[in-house]
This record gives C-alpha cells, structure tokens and sequence, in this order.
C-alpha cells in the first residue's frame, strides 16, 4: 500500500486487512477505540483499545509534526523498527514488544503502554516510584552487550554499522541540535529570556568549551562501539509503578556507549535543576543507574564472545573492562553536559521548567543547568569515578 | 555475464566486447599480448599490451588463489572498486586509474603501471629510489581527508561506513591473521623454525602483550576516523623511478588510521630487520613517510569542512590536529608493531627474510623483529614524538 498519513478511520481499515493484529483488539473493529495520543515532536502516535487487547500504532510522518515545513524523511520508522528488533532479546521486557512493521506505510505496531505514564512527566507529578534508574542502566548494559564488539564476533557489529549508517537524517539532528546549535548564532535556537542572555552569549563565545565540544563531535562520530538508543531521555521512557519500558528507538546508531548513558543522565540532572527538592532522589537515581549499568555490564563481558579482547582471561578482562568502564564515564559526563545545555537554550527544551514557581527562578534554574553542563564537559576527561561525576553536578 | 574464471583466451573475447577498453588497447585483438602475472595471495591478474596502450586486469577467485580450498567471497573486488572510486580524486596520481568495473565477472580493468616493480621486490633488489615514503605519507593524509569527519559532512562518512561495513571477509583476515592468531597456538600459523620456537611460545603466553593487544583489537573496530586501504605494506605499491603507487585497496574499511600508518611503517622496519644495513635508508624513509603526513594532513584539516571541529576557528584547530596526531602516532606505532610480528611468525610472512645469509641470521632478524613488535605495542600509549617511535624500533 503505498504510503498515506493515517488518521482513525483509515487506521482502523488497515488493521482490519491484517488479521493477526485485528484478533489481538479481538471483537468488531466498529467496537474498536482509536484515539491519536502524539506527544513527541515527530510523528503521529494511535492508541486502539479493542474487547481483547490493544495496540499502539506509530506513523512516520514526512515532516517534523510540530515544525510542518521541516522535511523528514519517513525511513526513520524503518530504523527504529531495526533497532527493536536488534535489541529485543537482550532487553526484555524492559521494550514494549514490536508485532508489526510496515515498511510502505511506515507504521510500527506495537504493545501498548497503558495505564504507563511518560517518566518526564511522572516525575514532574512526582509520581515516579524511586528505583527506575536502575532499570534503565540494565536496559542500557543489556543492549551494549548485544550489539558490541566485545561480545559478539566482527561480523555482527559490521551488520549493524550497514543497517544503521542510513539513519542520517535523524542523526543530522543529533549533530545539529545537541553537538553545535547551542554553542553558536542559530536561527532554530529560541530566544532566550532577557535574564539568560548573558550567559547564552557568554556559551557562544567560550572558546575552551568549544574545544571540548569538538572532542565530543569527533566521539560520537568515530567511537562506533555499540548500538545505541539514540535518543535516551526521560520523555522516552514510559513507567507504570516498577514497570518500566524504553520507547522511541528511531535515532539508533552504533555510537559511543556514553552517549546513551549522558542523555538519561543529563535528563535527570535537568530535573534537578528545575525542582532543587528533588536532588536527593535525582542523586540517588543517577547512583542506582550507573551501579546497575557497571553491575550488569561487567557480568555480561565477563564471558567475552567477540573478537575483541579473544586472547585475554577473566582477570585482564576485568581490567580492560576498568579502563573501558572509564572510558564510558568520561564520555558520558560530556554527552551529559552536552544535553543539559542543550535541553536548556537549544531547540527541544524541556518541560521540567515548569517547575519552577517564578520567571526569577526558572532563569537560575536554567542558569545553573548551563554551568553544570559546561562544567561536566571541560571536567570529563578528568573524572576517575561515579563520585567525581556527582561532585560535579553539585546536586547537594 | 555469469561469473566465469577468466583465462588469457576469454579475458581477450572479454575485452573485445567492451570497446572503449579494446579502443584504448588498440589494433587487432589477434595482435594483443595478455600475460598472467598473479602474485598476491588472492586474485588473477592479467597484463594486456596492444599497440596503442595497456590494460591491468585484476579478477576476484572464489578462494584464496594460494590455498584454493580456502574459500573467499567474490565481493572484495567490489570493495576495491569502490575503493578507488571514493579515493581517486583525492590521491591521483599516486595510484591507478581505475577505468572499468565488471560487478558481475568481478573483475577490475585499470591503468597498467609498467616498469614499474612492486616496492618490496625494489627494497630486496635495492633498487628502490629514496624518498619514496613522503609519497606514501601524502597519499595515506590525502585519502584521510577525502573520507574523515573532521573534513566531511557527517553524512558522507555514513555513506562510507555503509559502503563498506559488508567488507566481512578480508576484515576477518585483518582480524584473524593481524589482530588474534601470532598471539595463539592456530593451525594457521606455519611452524617456526626450531631457533624461534621459545620467542614464539613465550609470544603466546605473553599476557601483559595480549592485553594491549585488546586494546588494539578494539581500537581497529571501533575507531571510524576515516576510509582506510586496510592493506598499506610495500607488496602493496608499486614504484618506478619516482612514480609512486597504491594498488590493491579491496581491504578497504572504516577504521583508524594509524592502521594504514602502522601496517606501512611495520613492513618498512621488517625490512631493516631483515637487512640491518639498510637501518639508515629505513629511518629516513619512516622520518619521510610521518612528515610527509602530518605536513600534509595539516594543511588539509586547517580548513575543516565537517561536522567534527564545527565551532573551532584556525588555532584551536590546529591545538586539537596536536592531539589527534597525537593519537594517530600511538595507533601507528601499535598496528605496527602487530605488522611486524604477523609477517615474521604468522600466516602470510615477507620475503624480505630471505636477504638474510644464513639461517642464523634469519633467526636473529626475526627474533628481532618480535621484539621490536613488542616494545611497539606495549610503549604505543606513552610516545609522544616521532623520535619516541624511532628510538623503539633501534634501527641506528
């Protein structure tokens, strides 16, 4: 069928002609529920609620939903599709299940998350049930282990590198938005509150961190060690009391493990940020999430399988994985800085600001936001150690 | 046309359907003269003179032409092509002219370099013209800047991990018999000779060494600075007069490019290892070869051009070309390091060993050459200059 936007009605005819997904609603599709639930900025989301189940449908559009003159091409379905199947063994049930792709319509069918809640949002309600991080640094171990070098012969990784490498319009945004707008003139930056000027200008002139930054360009580019999310913030991960699942894979790329590992982080200092009451739990997440990526990490590489580190035992094993582990920390302190930035001043802002109970307040969260992100980025290559990392992020 | 083994009979009934090549060989097909000249460890090749010109035509086998029940995919040459066409503008002259691919024959037909001799055959023979390093130098810093991050739209060196990442077969090669197998007893490797037994067994139980090999292993797959030829030695160059070429890039893959550096640099050494009177010659060219580069790489990167780099003006450019650089020389020094020690007790060893009188002397050359390897990848991560790498190969 070739491609067409799909709104309820023409979603409920399309799931009609595919039978196993219309026994999965079971009951008469004239009994179904569809409703349009899109929240990201890129596509069109449906939630259809039949006698017997439901689903949830994800639609490719061919611009940015929110931007309509912002051309995107629909293929990040595709990639996203990929990236579910590329990790759903190793990361379950930590992902919702994918039943169905279709690659004309550019339409993911897939479980559907309810009564689950957006984590950003659960935690701006405060809602979240403490303890999700840690899930999320299982989620993020499980899937490196998956898809690296180190646990799975050459080959694999080379299938990943060809399946992913078309993925660029997406990570044309990643290199855009998170790795240069900020820190220059740029017309898809908002401008910024009279109050925060200064510091704006002061980030686009800052010519050390600039040079920081450019190492980070060269790392997420060249560091191809595992598949990565893409796109691991809070606003794509979905909770339900201890449930907890990982959504919005469409900007995969075999990158740099600490690039995963900086988004989530970098999202969970910026709540931070915002609700300054919430440092304790933010503290102890961001702990919960690295000792349970480290945990399960080391676990898993402890038993090799891929052509790097063959000629080693258990114990230079472990001392590689010392190295590889602080190696990921670095990284992961810039890519956290990188996005507290610009999830501060750049283009996607986030809705934690909301937080804030004054114009006066918002505009020292956000400064605050802005010199802790520039703070982990010129600090990272210096950093030894989880502790050294918090003491950075000042969240006492 | 089905895949058939080409023979000088068919390669001429060949050639004679594809008249822009016949037009450049000229005069009767009856009058050419094809010549197989075969003599790297994979293909057929085949020299065609006519009276107007000349052709190379190089055929992928359907298995290591030296060992035929060692199967091997027909693709390499694809890659190959592919090679010289993302490498061409960039490095002309110093490599043929790629005039034709046959996608279904698997065959290449390109510029036939005549006199000239293959740049190892010239280094035994001492024929070789000093200098010929600073064109190698500028020929590995001219493909670097065709291909890397640093110089290109992001989008382009996706294309390029794309292009190449399906290179499976001969990056397992590399894998294999570069990265794993001198480090291990393997069937592979041929027995040494009784006075190398003991440096070959205690290669093998050398854990401090097999742990920064890892450390190479996985710089080699995940390190993706640029598009490397993958197969940098002197059988893989041919020279006359000063008239310097790169041929046979079908390992072509992503990767870091001290592994082009090393490989090159590693094959030099193994020369003056085998003939230690040819220690200053050797010196000379490497000092040549790294100037070359790094003069030439220099000038390239100033400019920029990529997404890596983006926000950095002229001077911090040059500030992060320093590290870089630095990097690069380390990698160099390590993949060369791996070179030597492959081609002196592993699968596909060089000729150069047959300079040396006597078998003691070949013994010692090559007990030398281990230890020069070993000191390589070991001190790899504290050179710092030029001079550090020389002062670990004591080729004075």
């Amino acid at each position: 069928m070739p491609y067409f936007t799909l709104d309820a009605s023409s979603l409920q005819h399309w799931l009609t002609n595919h039978a196993d997904l219309a026994s999965r609603l079971g009951g008469s599709p004239a009994d179904w529920t569809i409703r349009e639930v899109s929240d990201g900025n890129l596509n069109t989301v449906f939630l259809v609620d039949g006698s017997g189940g439901s689903l949830c449908c994800k639609q490719a559009l061919p611009h940015v939903r929110v931007v309509p003159d912002w051309p995107m091409p629909l293929e990040r379905a595709l990639y996203e599709a990929r990236y579910m199947r590329a990790t759903a063994d190793a990361v379950r049930p930590a992902a919702p299940e994918l039943y169905f792709y279709d690659d004309e319509m550019f339409l993911l069918v897939m479980e559907c998350l309810t009564p689950h809640e957006v984590l950003r949002t659960a935690l701006i309600r405060d809602e979240a049930q403490p303890g999700f991080s840690a899930v999320i640094g299982q989620y993020v171990a499980r899937s490196v282990h998956a898809t690296s070098w180190i646990s799975q012969p050459f080959e694999h990784g080379s299938k990943l590198l060809a399946d992913f490498a078309g993925n660029t319009a997406l990570t044309r945004i990643t290199v855009d938005l998170i790795l240069t707008d900020p820190f220059r003139p740029c017309s898809r930056n908002p401008s910024p509150e009279t109050g925060l000027l200064p510091d704006v200008e002061a980030l686009q002139a800052d010519k050390p961190l600039h040079r920081a930054v450019g190492s980070l360009q060269e790392r997420f580019l060249t560091a191809r060690q595992a598949l990565l999310h893409g796109d691991l913030h809070t606003g794509s991960i979905m909770l339900h009391n201890n449930d907890v699942r990982v959504i919005d894979g469409e900007f995969a790329t075999m990158g740099p493990i600490g690039f995963d590992c900086g988004l989530y982080l970098g999202n969970l200092t910026l709540h931070a940020c915002a609700a300054p009451d919430k440092n304790a739990l933010i503290t102890s997440e961001i702990t919960a999430f690295w000792n349970s990526f480290t945990t399960e990490l080391r676990t898993l590489l402890k038993t090799g399988g891929g052509d790097v580190w063959a000629l080693s035992d258990e114990t230079q094993r472990r001392d590689l994985l010392d190295n590889f582990l602080l190696d990921i920390l670095r990284d992961t302190a810039g890519f956290c800085g990188l996005e507290i930035i610009r999830r501060t001043v750049g283009f996607a802002q986030v809705a934690d600001y909301t937080l804030c109970a004054t114009p006066e307040s918002r505009t020292a969260a956000r400064r605050k936001a802005l010199q802790t992100g520039r703070a982990l980025i010129l600090k990272a290559p210096s950093l030894h150690t989880l502790e050294d990392l918090l003491s950075v992020l000042t969240l006492q």
